[in-house]
């Protein structure tokens, strides 16, 4: 795995105040999930041993939370694999079509290269997005010999969202190609997306769905896959059993069962105004001397420095106001002016203007 | 993964009352443990954000977890490698060494054969314990083409603890073999075992430990790769990132330092007289007619039915006393007649002597 990626707060002696480093919305209401975690294991002991959240086994594969999903989105059970964090589901993917020709959409998320190098694809990166704000990008064209495509959807870290009739057709044009879409996101756009029975109508789609995003509970480790039966049981017979431990498990199930609007709805929150508070914030950036700021199809966007490196704010900003941000030089097609910022409440994304405007003035 | 291992109440519908059908020792009291996780849990969002339990991501790799461990075994923090339970420690471990020529010594836990055969590894089954009780074995040999060899000490299912000074001649004698001995039931016998600094010694032992079965966690998952520093580092290169989720993490750092004797003394409870239980059951089963028990160094141990498939005591078992037992006819080696018994208190095992008599005086 690379070093650095974001939320690594761990690495630094100072408290965080504010953490910007990852995609992750914390303005999302926990308590309900909170207070039955809480329960269940306060009480595990009382509910009967061979229910105990903790001196139990999880499902060898978690069969009870892939049947929840799969009733929400219409889809028989076998077209869902639950796994631990979309992590689990992109190396089960590069380990099951071990030693393919690969091509990744980038600069994006670094787990799809780092898994496909470790279980031999042979690479090809293909720069798709816009090197610069404003400037229009060519239509995908693959190479003969890729086999997989790799895109995040929307885009970490540019925070694009692809065309939708574009992927349709390049999804049709390219049948002997298996496309790994990952839509660890999919809550935080208003863009057409694919919905998991759409992928799964296609034999040559994955579609990778994180509830570490869309709940914003990242310390669980809690993902899935949908696709069509036979590329998931593919999958099946090359993962390890007990991947997803059982808090995870019971908290998967909580969360979708008492989603009021149900989980097909997509929006665990309002979208709309976390997308207004990130255009605000945008547009306070953008009025900084020495910042470009990219345009985003969700929460989070890229802002480049013209003078100076990302790395060196970001010291700044930990040191003097505990506040974290992405240092986004190290996703590949990227360099050191770069980083990313996921917005939080408006009070806490104007200090981090302020704190950035401080900064500058003192370079 | 096999179908079919312990811990399966999941596929039944009869609620389980006594479950002596996976290896975890529900005599362990988690009171503190599970008092602290539901504190970190509901209180998680006043801690500060990002040190928040859920909403935040846990340590890439474990690292506090690793320190913690390292400083209680004396060993340098790149000795020891926290994995998502002992099984994803069987998992990397084949990946890291693909395609290798591997012993394993039969009959034993099933997942090494599934990770080797998952990552192409070329497999010699070894049958060194005795096929039926009070028969001797012989000494251990190994092919000249073997390059790593997995042995579970003590062993699951047989409950055997190899003599140490024979492992030790061993490991000597065949310096170009990987031991990979998993120790998961380590805190579950009284004969002298490997210590990971003893391991981290030799130039070619990976140690496997399963806090899971130590603490009887296993709904959390939770183990760790005790040995040389260059070992566990080629194990670290091949690893995801995040595959031990948070609550996991903080679960054996609070096991840990809690543990009022230190972890180093091995024992979270009174081994002696969990075994001395374990020998009074295995009486109590030997004076019923039917029965074949082996003997055993560990809690738990086999049975095998000299009438009838283990299979269909099984079921009568749930069916009619909602008592969940271990078929032990799919480990490899095995057949239709053996069963594997994990103790539980001296009241539920009496329950299933009395159970096992009603079904052989009823066939």
């Amino acid at each position: 795995m690379i070093e650095g990626h974001g939320d690594d707060s761990y690495k630094y002696g100072r408290a965080i105040n504010i953490d910007f480093s990852s995609n992750i919305s914390r303005s999302i209401d926990l308590s309900g999930l909170k207070t039955h975690l809480a329960e269940c294991i306060a009480s595990s002991g009382r509910l009967g041993k061979t229910s105990d959240i903790l001196s139990s086994y999880p499902e060898p594969e978690p069969y009870s939370l892939e049947a929840c999903l799969a009733k929400k989105f219409g889809l028989p059970s076998s077209s869902v694999c639950v796994t631990n964090g979309a992590t689990e589901a992109i190396y089960l993917i590069a380990q099951t079509f071990r030693g393919t020709n690969s091509a990744i959409l980038q600069p994006t998320f670094s787990e799809y290269s780092d898994a496909c190098r470790m279980h031999a694809h042979r690479i090809t990166s293909i720069y798709r997005l816009p090197a610069c704000p404003g400037k229009s990008s060519d239509n995908i064209a693959l190479p003969d010999e890729v086999r997989m495509l790799w895109l995040c959807n929307p885009n970490n870290p540019t925070g694009t969202v692809y065309d939708k009739h574009e992927l349709i057709d390049l999804i049709t044009a390219y049948p002997e190609v298996c496309f790994v879409m990952d839509q660890s996101y999919e809550c935080f756009t208003l863009r057409p997306l694919f919905t998991a029975s759409e992928a799964a109508s296609y034999p040559n789609v994955l579609l990778l769905h994180s509830m570490t995003k869309n709940y914003a509970v990242p310390g669980l480790r809690l993902g899935y896959v949908t696709g069509v039966e036979g590329l998931l049981n593919r999958l099946r017979t090359n993962r390890m059993p007990w991947s997803v431990n059982r808090i995870a498990i019971e908290a998967g199930l909580y969360l979708i069962k008492s989603s009021p609007s149900g989980y097909s709805s997509q929006y665990p929150f309002n979208v709309a105004e976390y997308l207004e508070e990130t255009a605000r914030l945008q547009s306070a950036l953008k009025r900084l001397h020495g910042l470009e700021v990219w345009d985003t199809h969700t929460h989070f966007f890229l802002v480049r420095l013209r003078y100076g490196k990302a790395s060196a704010l970001k010291e700044y900003l930990i040191e003097k106001h505990g506040i974290l941000i992405r240092d986004a030089s190290n996703f590949e097609g990227l360099d050191e002016p770069f980083f990313r910022i996921s917005p939080q409440t408006p009070e806490e994304n104007d200090a981090l203007v302020s704190a950035i405007e401080e900064w500058i003035n003192n370079v």
